[in-house]
């Protein structure tokens, strides 16, 4: 289905999920539950395409305790031993409580600038399809943050301070995928072999 | 990413989710429970790549009536008006007992033999890859009906009754995405614009 391709070092990209700031159905901005299929099905996409790190980010501390737990269980306590590749998914897991902290971590360990990519179900003039920034990401010595947004999806502020926004996964009538499906296609579509 | 293509006529393409026969963590065949967050999520990626219609099969009776009330909630129910998006997705789920009833409806339905495609994350000799399934799914003028196991999968009676087993999503070191995720990354390898 694809031409040949080169293969991609993802060891320098890292997904985020944003719980906050994200719009609600009315498009007010706030701050939304932890979902923990979320976190279970995005690394498992994740661990799949070889990405090096999966942000959950929450300013929440209550958010912030759930999956502090459920990390507890599934890497280091009885679900590491019931189910080793569970462990493996989720051991990329690091919970932080913004964008900020989370970009703030990447630079540290890579002493260098974050490029932030905004995904989203809406199209915008400056979209960049996937063939382009699988380009940019074959070629980039730079680390990658791909940022996905629960509930109705991150805010315009959000999407239109990052360095690259992606086009959405179809341009047609129906735009409702889950953040895990999503997530999914945009790292086969970037990073997979196909 | 993807060289230009010709777009496929969805419309004769369904999907079945399988809850019986697969197998369980112990090589068990076992028939499976129901999961609400696989039939949104699946429903919602099936009506993203215009998918003609969506089987769940299960065998059990406690099962069925599960789905049933859950698609009089979102179809015709309270949730049809609270989320219309979601309304349209899960009008493409049918409930079936069994793969063969599924199989018997499409036929029906179309008068014509039904091609069957097993997914799985495990390699067969007979693997066909995925360019070459979207090049006869746009020359097919019969129904196709694209299986996928819950569980630790499809039985091996399953697949070898097949008429196509699709390669797995990596050939690579960890092949562990969730049923949901990876029926959004087949659909869209098979069915998405890119």
């Amino acid at each position: 289905m694809r031409s040949p391709r080169k293969l991609i070092n993802n060891g320098n990209i890292y997904v985020g999920l944003v719980h906050y700031p994200v719009y609600d159905r009315k498009g007010n901005i706030v701050a939304t539950a932890v979902t923990t299929v979320d976190i279970h099905d995005i690394a498992r996409s994740a661990k799949t395409f070889d990405v090096k790190g999966f942000y959950v980010i929450t300013p929440l501390e209550s958010q912030n305790q759930l999956v502090q737990k459920l990390l507890r269980h599934w890497v280091e306590g009885r679900g590491a031993t019931y189910n080793p590749t569970r462990q493996a998914a989720l051991s990329l897991v690091k919970v932080e409580e913004s964008m900020e902290r989370a970009i703030g971590d990447i630079s540290r360990h890579w002493n260098s600038e974050v490029k932030v990519v905004a995904t989203g179900a809406r199209l915008h003039r400056e979209n960049i399809g996937y063939y382009q920034l699988r380009e940019i990401l074959l070629e980039a010595a730079q680390p990658f943050l791909l940022l996905f947004g629960t509930g109705w999806g991150l805010t315009e502020e959000v999407i239109r301070n990052s360095d690259y926004i992606l086009a959405p996964i179809e341009g047609s009538h129906y735009n409702h995928l889950s953040v895990r499906s999503a997530a999914a296609i945009i790292l086969d579509r970037l990073l997979g072999r196909g």
